[in-house]
Formats: structure tokens, sequence, C-alpha cells
């Protein structure tokens, strides 16, 4: 577990080029020339995790008629081109690729593999399993899957297969939170290739291509900080210079007995790009990437010709030409710029939206496959669930009563989901469908498990059953007993109320509460979960009616009997709903200081739910199929017009975690000609929007990523489902217009939460509802071998409550992550969830004592029986692990964190802190 | 030079399958199963050498927008995979594209490639510089561009690298005479890939799909027996079974844990399939062609897959399957025929024409391009001239007062126009020009080696003009000076009578013949030519009127002056010729037998002529541009109808060389169902085309390759151009609508010879006639420092008469071949050009007494001062070099013919002797 040094990639420890040094250069990049135009020629292939192909067709090159692309074949070509020639480097991105291939590699491929990467001519960056996307990524479900990809090349490779930089080059506009997560995770730069026309010709005009980009305004500079790049042609090489077996332009004819002998020509045209190129950077370095997607199949076409071209130009030097050519990778090129020992622009807001045209904005796949999205959400829920009981469960979990399970279904799936053709909805629907399915078999997976699990915890084996069919009502275990019990695990390290909504084949049902007491509220299924707990329910028939069991039968009906509700449902305190007396459809939505109004058309249909103790308002929006007869695609808003003091101000968050300020028709850093006034204002959100003034915060948050905007002052509105008919000219080749399971249009539900707060106590309503909205209780039900008569002896004989926490964690402490790492330890990941000026309270550095003594509190380790627990401070990536102490064991040094007692961990605002707590069985 | 041995690839001496054995099996084919079905995976690559793109195009990869090809890719990638598993094995045909890749190799690539040479891992087929068309080549071009492949294959690789098989898997037909050329050059089988449906039918119902070609009637079994074999799937793999980067079809994806596993399915439809094939044939071998066009650029894809499906169909043999697969070539599944030890059937016809379908006949482009056809076959005579004038001229040739010249460029420009989409007018347009564009570079060079020689064997090195337009009378040297010097070089081995017709600025001009005297003939220049000779003229404006000065002004004009040259011209005994009184354009050509009539329209025109001293008449033809305003196209014929009984039957040669029976609607082999009345019984002619009775017979000999047929008794036609406004579907991708230098359509001009005889007599008409047709004086022009008052005393100081023999040879015998093979010899081929029962006189064998002697007749040497000669007798491809033997000289053993005197040669009917003269400079 010690650090490894390798004399080709020795670590760099800085974050940024701003202040900090490297520890050491890197050994192995290529000789430069300091008199001269260096060109780093980065070799490199962009392959999507899915897009036009599923992910599985892209590996083996299946379907070929709809995209060329074969990854395996990609992988084995440059291999033989880097072991042909020691100049040659290549570049290599997605771990979900490189891991299947490396698994079908015999020991002798595997080892030249692991000499070039120990060599530096094979170099990975980046390194998660996909190239995730910025705009509709969750932060929780992009660390797991960037841990996924860069544990396993540590595991393979050790140091030398660290990724030293981030390379976002396909992903359509850039979030402040990825560049926050890619410096914590210590990564030296960032380079991507997409970025608005006009910001782009601005940078190029200014000569600011490259800057400091400080991503959190929480994090002390620079634990944010990261170096970051435009790079000049997208991801593409220079026109005229793509050599790959997709391109067409002219090889290098370097045989003057054959026809057309062009090395003149095209030495002359290189120089000349490479120098006009130099004029928009500010070094003697650039960078050319020359490769694009699912390129370098036959690697030999690129090699064969870049070798000669580096042969070709260089021998220009000695007729005075100051441009040297070179293979090189982004981290060496990275490090030729940071000898220039510059000072850079700093950037603070993000790259969001992006055009690329002046009627080309990339907004509206902040919402597309709203239903995709949504399930991806739920999905990153349940692998949080799975993945904390399977360290609760212990090694039963993986295999027990229920057959063998396991978490690393899902983490794939939903690893591979991350990509930016995927939860994006930028993908061919054949290819969102295998998505879907994808994680439906993660789903099935972790199902085992956590049956496992509960079975081990609570010593009961009757059969296990989970409704995944909730949302529209629909679960044959409650519908068709007339007796069950619901086990209700909450995955968060607090209590929270959490309504379950069940149909129910009847009205009258009893509720029962763990060790039989009768749960008080009798018109509905609403519980309260405590932290990390197990909850066994126990639900009869009786005289008891369920409110939401005519949700059953879809959108004509309200979840609710206004009758028996209004008296309680209604806080006329900010709000007032209004419905239709015929249908029971909402037909306004007042704030008792504005008015807003919502305008309803068939396809559509809102229902409203106020929960007692409660300051939220739900809103259960469905939508679709959206009627494209009158052949005009369209995207459907929700929209709340308030008279709050917007001043075109609004506030987004960045993949559902830092919030940042928008305003209509404007962006911080360059003079923007607003060309589309709608599509120009969008802005992704991932867990919330909000709009203030100085007396009153309207903040809505979502279930799913959307796109929103605020378009009018005190406007706020957020797109919810959306159906086109005309391709968008960028690659996918078909219109988005989901079919559906009877292909007459997708029918999407989904729910916003509403806040109204004055907007200094905002954050503490909205973190704490978008955390409990992201990792919602998981729902198990048992109806077999159950019989009236033996309820409350049933009870006695099993252990029917749990929780993996003595007590509940500060409400500035989010339980990120907890899960199984190998066999004897399991990684921990908390969170200061609050941003630094949000909240009065909240927004303060917060200590957790995470020492293993009776009767203390906040401690991970009691739920581990037999095992003691060590623990160690990590990097999200998983690689400092070699660096990190035990805090306690004699095998162990200690901790070298500042703090007096090891025990206790400080949380300043939106820190991570990532611990590996080593367990033993005694 | 005597034979190499290796133990990989034994020489086998069997001819064919019938009759002889192999002196020793191929020790480098892999094992078999003689209890299984062995199934022989072929993997290969079908190299255009020029068909969409030019064949430079082809090898860099350049223009892959309009097909993607790359064969410098193509070999780089198979060496690299075949050296990756020593179990892999590869073939490759077109040296063309060989020999550029393996000028730029390395020393260490070309050692592994030796090394995979010598152990059978990568085999050389056909091993021409192209793989030539069947139809429409002359043998003499096919036999240099076959020489020169398999030189550089002998030179380079030895007895290892020489091809045992030949492979003509794509060109649309074949000829008798190609089989009768592979026979004789030693090849043990023969596969192709495309014959007539209805055929390849019959052949499968009856397991006749390999058979024993007997393909000469002239020559003694088995001189030129030929085993050949019929592919099955043309020379593609199987359905479903093509894994190159080109196909589509799904990759072996053989990852249980990847979505759909689809081995098994794999491996019980190859199982189906390969047994389905079996019943096609009669061995347990069969053979299956894993590749085709411009395949393999990344052969991994290829090779991965295979290496799968070996592994997986074998293992189930296991479990009782009877199915052995392995890699493979040609010439180990022909070993495995062989060892099967049957009798085949014999195959006597040839396979033209070619239908893939009822409505799919590959007829017309038998004619297409008729300009590049003719061009083609000038350039052919153009080349044996220099290859005579490179040898006669000595080392001055190559390096003279008029710079540097060589063969070289036209040798392989003519090699590559052999291909089966290039003389044949099936590539693109661009393609055609660039093929035309090779030529006129060769002849260049050429030209420059010609004045070379010239100048060395006449001692004056005044600047000399060729004109090459001389069709359209154009020639600058003529028509701008008033007097000029002529050197006629006669390439024959004979003297003939050639009429040289000359645009001239006025009409009044005396010519002079060598040494002074004025030619009798005082209305052309027709000169005699002497065998091998060098003749100088001299004209000089006076007063003779020139006849041939008004073709000049085009089509309007005859040729000639009605008044002047009818007494003459006429000769009645055969055919009357009429004319228009008005136009001068020939209005009828009357057969004083039977009767004829060519109706003419405006874009049409024909110029007859009749000379003094021969029984031919000369029809000159002018096609164009070819109207296609009523949206049309037209295909324009020239036909001559006769009442000659020809009972359906007609005779059309084979690659200019023996002659075929054809019959309307009849096929020899089947039952023909006549699905198209005129394309389905259109013919290639190469040479000539004659119909007959017991009386008389009608040849008609032509400048080029044509196609022809006769649809009624005593008809005779022959299609001259084509211009057509669709494409056929087959590939090209565009119509044949050659645009001419204005983009208004081609305009042909061309001739055909026709003579009358007893068809006891026709071929001492014809054979001579199409030789010298075939092999065209060489006209050279000289117009610097003439002065009318020295033209006597110039001729006295120089060398104005020269021949290198010292007589003519026997009719029988024609200069195949003399050209310089290398510093210190120089190749010779004989031929005897009359079939067996053709000519009473001249279908005898012939002796031609080959000794150096003083006043002896019929040696070569003399024209090499300086030097001795030895002889040695060689097969064709250069191969057998090492196993003959000089006939004179203390280093050499005695030559192993059976003749009594070495010196003697004898040549029995349609045989080609070929020999090596050792020249040593004294």
């Amino acid at each position: 577990m010690c650090l490894l040094w390798c004399s080709c990639c020795a670590l760099l420890c800085w974050a940024s080029l701003r202040g900090r040094r490297p520890k050491q250069s890197r050994a192995s990049c290529p000789a430069t020339q300091p008199s001269m135009l260096n060109v780093h020629l980065v070799p490199h292939t962009h392959d999507d995790v899915g897009w036009l192909k599923t992910v599985d067709q892209y590996y083996y090159g299946d379907r070929n008629d709809i995209q060329h692309a074969g990854v395996q074949y990609i992988l084995d070509s440059v291999l033989e081109q880097l072991l042909a020639d020691p100049t040659r480097r290549f570049i290599y991105v997605e771990t979900a690729f490189f891991f299947r291939w490396w698994r079908q590699q015999d020991s002798a491929t595997r080892k030249a593999v692991t000499m070039l990467v120990n060599e530096g001519r094979l170099e990975f960056v980046n390194g998660g399993w996909c190239m995730s996307d910025e705009a509709t990524t969750h932060y929780s479900a992009v660390i797991d899957q960037m841990t996924l990809g860069l544990r396993f090349l540590n595991d393979t490779f050790g140091a030398c297969g660290r990724p030293r930089v981030a390379w976002h080059i396909d992903p359509f506009g850039h979030a402040r939170e990825h560049a926050s997560m890619f410096a914590q995770m210590g990564y030296d730069g960032f380079f991507f290739g997409r970025l608005d026309y006009q910001d782009k010709a601005r940078r190029i005009r200014d000569k600011d291509m490259e800057m400091v980009w400080r991503a959190s305004e929480s994090l002390t500079p620079p634990t944010a900080d990261l170096f970051t790049g435009v790079l000049p042609n997208g991801y593409n090489p220079p026109a005229g210079f793509c050599w790959d077996q997709s391109c067409n332009d002219p090889p290098i004819r370097d045989d003057p007995n054959l026809e057309d002998y062009n090395v003149d020509n095209v030495v002359k045209r290189f120089i000349e790009i490479a120098n006009d190129q130099a004029k928009m950077y500010r070094t003697n370095h650039i960078i050319m990437t020359m490769g694009s997607d699912f390129q370098y199949e036959n690697a030999n076409l690129w090699y064969k010709n870049m070798d000669k071209l580096i042969r070709y130009v260089n021998a220009k030097q000695s007729q005075g030409s100051k441009v040297n050519v070179l293979y090189s990778t982004p981290s060496c090129y990275l490090q030729g710029l940071h000898q220039a020992n510059l000072t850079w622009s700093v950037k603070m807001d993000d790259f969001f939206p992006y055009a690329d045209g002046p009627h080309d904005f990339w907004t509206g796949y902040f919402t597309s496959r709203p239903a995709l999205k949504r399930y991806e959400r739920l999905s990153n829920s349940l692998l949080q669930v799975c993945n904390q009981l399977e360290v609760l469960g212990g090694p039963n979990s993986r295999k027990g009563p229920y057959g063998e399970g396991d978490s690393d279904t899902l983490q794939e799936a939903m690893s591979v989901a991350q990509h930016h053709d995927a939860v994006s909805g930028t993908e061919k629907q054949h290819v969102a469908n295998d998505y879907a399915k994808r994680l439906a078999r993660g789903w099935a997976h972790c199902e085992t498990l956590v049956s496992n699990a509960l079975a081990t915890l609570s010593s009961w084996e009757a059969p296990r059953e989970y409704c995944l069919s909730l949302n529209i009502s629909v679960c044959p275990a409650t519908e068709n007993s007339y007796k069950f019990f619901l086990t209700v695990y909450n995955p968060l390290s607090r209590m929270v109320s959490w309504p379950v909504r069940l149909p129910v084949n009847g009205s009258d049902y009893m509720v029962l509460q763990p060790h039989g007491q009768v749960l008080d509220s009798q018109v509905s299924l609403i519980m309260a979960a405590s932290s990390i707990m197990v909850s066994h329910c126990y639900a009869i028939k009786r005289s008891v009616r369920i409110f939401v069991s005519s949700l059953l039968k879809g959108t004509q009906e309200v979840g609710f009997q206004p009758g028996l509700i209004q008296p309680f449902f209604f806080v006329p305190q900010f709000i007032r709903v209004t419905f239709d007396p015929d249908t029971g459809l909402m037909n306004s939505l007042t704030n008792l200081e504005t008015k807003q109004k919502i305008q309803l058309i068939p396809w559509v249909s809102q229902v409203v739910r106020l929960y007692w103790g409660s300051r939220e308002l739900e809103l259960e929006w469905t939508v679709g199929p959206i009627p494209v007869e009158d052949s005009l695609g369209k995207e459907v808003i929700t929209r709340l017009d308030t008279n709050i003091n917007s001043s075109g101000y609004f506030y987004t968050d960045s993949n559902g975690r830092e919030m940042l300020e928008r305003r209509k028709d404007f962006r911080p850093t360059w003079d923007l000609k607003q060309s589309e006034p709608v599509a120009g204002n969008y802005y992704p959100i991932n867990s919330r929007i909000y709009i203030k003034d100085k007396v009153n915060q309207l903040t809505a948050v979502t279930d799913r990523s959307q796109g929103a905007s605020s378009l009018q002052d005190g406007s706020l509105e957020i797109m919810l489902h959306r159906r086109l008919l005309y391709d968008d000219v960028r690659g996918v080749g078909e219109p988005l217009s989901e079919p559906g399971d009877d292909n007459k249009g997708l029918v999407v539900r989904g729910r916003l939460l509403l806040a109204l707060t004055p907007p200094k106590d905002a954050a503490d309503i909205h973190r704490p509802l978008a955390e409990a909205l992201v990792l919602e209780p998981l729902l198990a039900f048992q109806t077999g071998e159950l019989h009236p008569n033996t309820i409350l002896e049933v009870s006695g004989r099993r252990k029917e409550q749990f929780s993996g926490l003595q007590a509940s964690l500060p409400p500035a402490v989010h339980l990120l992550t907890l899960s199984q790492w190998d066999q004897e330890s399991v990684l921990l990941r908390l969170e200061h969830q609050f941003q630094v000026t949000e909240s009065p309270t909240n927004s303060q550095p917060v200590t957790v004592n995470l020492k293993v003594r009776n009767g203390g509190q906040h401690n991970f380790c009691t739920c581990i029986k037999n095992s003691c627990c060590n623990l160690m401070h990590c990097t999200a990536n998983g690689w400092d692990t070699g660096a990190c102490v035990c805090v306690s064991g004699e095998q162990c040094p200690p901790r070298r964190l500042g703090d007096t007692s090891p025990w206790e961990i400080t949380l300043k605002p939106m820190e991570i802190q990532t611990f590996l707590l080593r367990v033993r069985q005694r």
C-alpha cells in the first residue's frame, strides 16, 4: 500500500499551474526545443460509451451498418503500433472499454501494455468509466463512476496508470462542479473541446484559451483550482490532417516514383497551420488532437502518416524552420505550459449554455428523455442503498438465501449511464433502451443482494418483492394481497419523513409499526424512517381509506379526496390551490402574495400534494404522449410566475451541488450577442433552481435533471418533456420522438417540490429536501407465510428494526458513500452539503467523531459484527491510499492530518472527505 | 542459378491433376483430417490495379471519399497479423502493389516477409503485375505483364516465392488462351469466381465445379492442360462471415459477460454452410475465400474472428462434429484435391460470354472505351520496338545524346493497363485517363530510348520527333517543314509493306529512299520496311501529290482523290466500292459474289482504302460524338452481310491467338436458355473474327479488342463504340459516357482489315496481317540541320539502313519478344503463330537455327557488337532458368533438349519458346 514511484511517470502534486509547482517533472515526456514552436501531436480516440450503437456493439464492432466502430480492434491496433516504435504515444480515456479489453488479453499482452504504461507511451487520461455528461449528471454518480474507472487503473497499473489530466473533449458545455471534482481528485489540468462560439472567438482574440478555473466559491483556493485548456480544433485534427480509416484526407505520398508526390505541400500546409494556431496561445507549445470518434481502429494509417509528418516537418529545421513536431500527451503538453511560468486568467463561472452557432444552442438535451433521466436518478438511489446494505449485511448479502447478488452490475450500469450520450438523452432510441436495460439488470442483482442483506439483518428469509412501478401505482404485492409486510430502508444519515403511497385492493387497511404498534395516521402509509434503519411495517386490510390507491387508474384521478384532506393539506400561509370540482384536477395554484396560473391541455396533468409537517408543495406532473399530429414538435414547460423582484437573476445548481448565479441575456466573461431569447437562456438543473429578492425565495427542487430558466422577472420555468420531428443534424440521425410502450409517444411523470421561504432560510430547507429526493427509502414487500393471527407473534421472533448509525449525523453532513471496497475495507465519503454563505446555522465547519467507542456518536463500525475498523483518509480517486495512514493499529503510522484528535473529522462547507475503513474479521 | 529447394515449398511439377503427380508435397501445408470435411479458409484481398481510383490512389489510400482502399496499409496489417500467429496464412496476388510496398520496407521488414514466404505463411498466387482482363487483352501483353510480376517475385524470394496457382477471381469471363498460357507457365491450377449463372447452376447440380481445362487444340496434351476450379462464393466469404472493416456482419461475441453472446449461433450456421457447400464438390476438401475487394486493411478484424471461428468450430469435434476448419491457401487446397486421386472432367471451350442473370450479360465491355483499347494496343507495339532497340542500341540507348530513356516505364504502364478494369474499359473515367497518362509517360521514356538507339545505330544525333497523332493526320514535323527525314523501324522479323500517310503542307513532294534513290511511288509515302531494319527516308517539297494530306481536315473528306487513285486502288477481284459523288463518302461496299450495305448517319463515317499489292480492304471508321440528346444510350456496330452459308457458326480469336468456334444461341457445355438474343451472342475479339462456308471465308482483322458476333447466317458484326446514360449497377457508379476533349462526347477512329479468301488459304493471309497490325513500324522524324543542297552529301555520311536480322524468319515464326533482361542477358521469345490445322503450308513444325555463324540465318546476336551469346531455354515466367543449360561456352553444361543440334530450335504449331541470350562484353 505504499506509494509506488516509477522513473517514468513520477506523480505530480500540483492541482493547477497557478502558485504551485510539480514536485518532479515527468521524466517520460519527449524532449522539446526551447527556441522553437513545439507542436504536441496527441494521438487519441474518442470512444463513446454508447451513442449510435450500444456500448457492447461499440466494443465488439457489431452493427457496423449503423456506424463503423469497434473498440476491441482499436486497442489491439494501437498496442501493435506503439510496440513498433518507442517514440509513438497514445492516450486512452474510457475505462469502461479498456476494462473489457484487458479482461480478454493474455499475460504476454498485459505485460506489454504494462510496459507501455510504465514508459509513458500509453497514457491514461480522465480514466473514469466513461466521459461523463456535465449538464445532466448528479455529482454523486459522477464520483462513483470516476472511482470505478480510476480504481481499476490503480489496481492494474499502480501509480503509472494514474491519469494526471481530465479530458472532456466532447461534452456539450462544462459544469463548474465537474472542474471542482477534478481538482479535488488531484488532476493537474483539464482540457475540453466544446464551448460557446462567441466565447471561443473572444478567447482566441485575447489569447485566453488557457486559464485557471476556480471551481468553488466555498472551498479554499487552490482546493478547487484547475488549469483548464480549450483545445484548438474541438478534438479533431487540423483540417486536412486526418489520416484515420474513417477520414478521406490525402495520405502523405512520399514516393517520388508514384503520382502525386505531396510531401512539400503537406509540410507547407502544416507549418502554416501550426504558426496560425500559435497565435491563439501564449507559449511556444501548442497541442493538436490527432484523432476523433472511434478512430485508430487501424492505427497504422495514423502513425504511418504522422511518422512521415514529423520526419519531413522537422527536416525543415536544418533550413531554418522553427517548428518542432513531436508525439506527446496532454500531461507532457501541460508540463511544457508549466515550464513557461506564466500567470493565467481565472475563470469563476461555468461553460453553459453551449452554442455552436447563433441558432444552435445545445440546451434542449437538458430535458431530453426525461424518463431515462429519472430512471438514472432512481438507480443512483438504489445503488447507494445496495452499497450500504452490502456493507451492513456482510458477505451474506452477496451470497445468501435469495441467491447471488451484487452491487457491481448496477454500479457498472450507472457508470455507463453517466456517459455524455446516455443520461444526456442524446443517443439513439435503441441505445437509450439499452441503458435502461442495463440499469434494470443492475436492479435485479441489487435486489437479490438487498434481500440477502435484509434477511441477515432481520433473521427472516421469507420472499421479498420490490415494486418498481409505484410511480404509476402498480405493485402486485400490495394490490393482490390483503395483508403484507413492508420494510423501509432509509439510506440517509438522519431521520426523514417520507410519504409511502401504495396501491391496494380496497379501502380499509390497518398499518402496524415495528413491534406491533398501530401507526397513528389512518389515511396514508406515511411512515417515518430513521437514519440507516430497517423498518418492518405490517399492513392488513381494515377500515382505513388509502387515499393513494386511486392513482392506479391514471391521470384522470387526483391523488386524494379533497373532503378529507383539505383541512390539514392547505397551509394558506403562502400557497392556495384550487381544483376543478368536476375533474378534481388542479386549475390554479396561488401564491398568496403573488399570482400564478398554469394552463393545462388534455395530455398534461398535474397533481398537487401538501404533506402535514412539510413546508414544501409537491407538484406531480404527467406529460404525454405529446401530440404531433399537427406536424410540430413540442417542448413542454411548467412555469411559475411570481412577483419576486428577481431582476433578471436566477440560480441553478451545478451537478446537484453548488449553486451558480445566472442572469438573463448575459454571460459573465464576454459581451453576449443574444440570438436565441429562449434557448439561449436555458441552463441545466440537476436538483434545483431558485429566484429570489430580499424578502422571498422560491425554490423548485426536481427529481431528475432538467432544463430551466427565468425568462421574465419573477418567473421560473422548467422544461418537463419534449418531442421533436426533425433530427438536429449533430450525428444521431433520429428525431427525438420517444415511442413509449405503445408507440404512441412516451408518457412521463415526475415531481417538483416547491419551497417559498425567506432567502436566509432557504438552504436549510432545500438542501435536506434535495438530499432526501436523491436518496429515497427502499421499500421491500413480503407477502408469503403471513397469517393475520400470527402478526404479533411474528414480530416478537424477528429483528424488526435496525440502524447502521447510533444517531443522526448533523444536518450539514451528508453520507455520500458507504460501500464495500474489498474484502477487508469499506469506502466512506462524508460531505458537507452546504455552501459557505447560504445558511447562518449550517454553513459552518462541522466535526464528526468517527471513533469506535461504546456509546459514541456517528461511528460507522458498530454495524459490522466481529470486526475492527481502521480509518484512512483518501482522495476520491483512490490513488492516495498509499499516502494515507491509519488512525489505529500497530501496523500503521499515525494519521498525518493536523487534527489533534485523529478521530475527529472536520468538514468545511462543500468539502468531501473520503475514508477507507479497514475491516478485519476477528 | 541452380534450382533452389526449400523445405517449405518444394516445387510441384504437375501442370494438372490428371495424369501427373507432384514430385513432392508441400511440406508447409497445414494438416488436414482424412475422415472429416476439411474447410480451407483462404484469407485474401482482391486489390484492383485501378478501378474506381487510380492505382496510386489505391496504393496510398488516397481519395477514400470515392472508395475506402489503401493497399500500403493492407500489406502492413497482414504482415503484423501473420507474424502474430504461425497458423495464420495469407495469399497475395497483385505484384504491381507488392512491388511498390516492398520497395519502401526496411531490411528487418523484408527479412520478416521473406521468412513468412519461406514458411508458406504468405503465399503468392497468380503473381503477375496485375490480374489481367481475359476478354480484351492481347496475349503478348499478358505474357509481358506476367513476366514483370513473376520475375520480381523470383528475384526477390527465389523458389519459395513462386506462385503455383493462377487466381483470376474477378475477371468477367475466362479466355481459353489465358488457361493455355497459365499451363505453359507451369501453374498447377487455376481458380476463378465468375462464370455464367446457368453454367454454374449446372455445375453445382452435377458436382462439376472442378475440372481440367484443355486449353489448346494445337499443343500436345498435357502441355496446355490446367486444373481449374470454380470458387463457391465468387471470391467472397459465405454470407454472414465477412469480418472485414468494410463489412457489417456481426463479429463473434464470445464474452458471456457482454450482451449478445453469439458463439453457438455462429458455429451452427458455419457448419450448415460448410455441409451445404460440400454437396457441390467431390472431395472432403472445400475452399472458402475469406476476403474481398481491398479487404484486410485492418487484418486484425478478420484474423481475430477467424481464430475464434476455427477454435469454436473445431471444438465441436469432441462432440462428434466432422467439420475441420483450417487456415489454408489455394495451393494447399489443391494438394488436398490431388490426394483424392480423382479423374476430372475435361473442358475444351472457354467461359465467354459471362452473364450473372438472364438480362445481365457482361459483353458490352468488350468494346467499352475503344480509344483506350487502341492506345493500349499501340503502346504494346511501341513497347516491343522500344525493347528491341534497347537491345540493338546497347547501353547507349538508356543514356545517350537525347538524355535518359528506359523501357521500364512503358512496361509498367502496359502491365498496369492489362488489369481487368483497365483495358477492359470498366473503370471510372478519371481512372481511364490515368491509365492513358501512364502510357503517355511510358511513351516519352521510350521515345528518348529509341532516339538514343537510333542515334547509335545511325551515328546521327540530330533531334528526332515522333508524331503520335497521325491517326488524325496531325504531325507538326511534316506539316511545318518543307523537308524532313523519316526513319521507319519495323519490329517484325520479316519484310512488310506498310503504308505511311503523312500530313504535309502542300501537294508536291519528292520522296527519296536510303542512299538517295527516289521512291518510285509518287502519290503516297508508302515505304517498304525490311525485317528489324532502320530506314531513313528524306522528303522534300516537289510536284508530288500526297493523297493522305486531306485527312487532316476530318471526317468530311475521304483519304484520297478518286480521280487519281481509282485505276489502281480498285482490285475488283472480290470487292467493289462506290462513293457518293457529292461528298466523296463511301455509300456502298460490294463483295462481287455477295452484297453488303452499310447505312451511315452524320456522326459515323468510314474511309475505304485498297493498297496496291494487298489482298485486304481497309475500312477506316470514325464514330462520335455519339448523340444522346434523345436520352438513349447507343452502341454502334459495323455489320457485313454476306451470302456465306455460315449456319450459325462464327469464329473468334482468344486473346489474339488461337481461334474458337462460336455458335449462335448455343453453349458447348450446357443447354442454353437464351434470354438475350444480341448481348447473349457477343464474344470478345482481340485480333479477328471470321465466318466461312466450304468456299469462302470472310475474315475481319481488328486494330484493337472489340465485341463481335454473327447474329444471322452470313452476317458478321463488330461493335465499334458505345455511349450509355445509366450506370450498370456493378459498382463503377458512372454511366459509360466518355466526354472526349471537348466534353461533347468522344470521337473514335479505327481500322478493320477485311480479307475474303478460300478457307484453306485464310490463315496464310490473316495470321501475318494480324501480326503486322499488332506490331507497327515506328516512325521518327528529323527536321533540323537539313538543307536542300546537302541531301546527297548527308546521306553519304551516315548509316542509313540497318537490320537486326540477317534475313527474314519463316512466315510461321513470330518474334514475340526481344528485350534486355539484365546487363548481360537478352530475353528472346519465338512463337509459332499458326494453329495445327489452319494452313497446309504453315501449320507445320518449323526449325530456326540460332547459331552464331558468319553468314548464317536467323541468328539474333550479330546485332550486338563486341559480345558473345549463350542460349538458354526458359519457361515464360522465368523460374526455370536454373534448370536451363547453355548451348555453348565452357561454363555451361550442354543443353538438355532432345535435339541433335543444340542450335536448332523447332517450333510446333502454337508453341512459344523462351530463351535467355547471355551477352558478354568482350
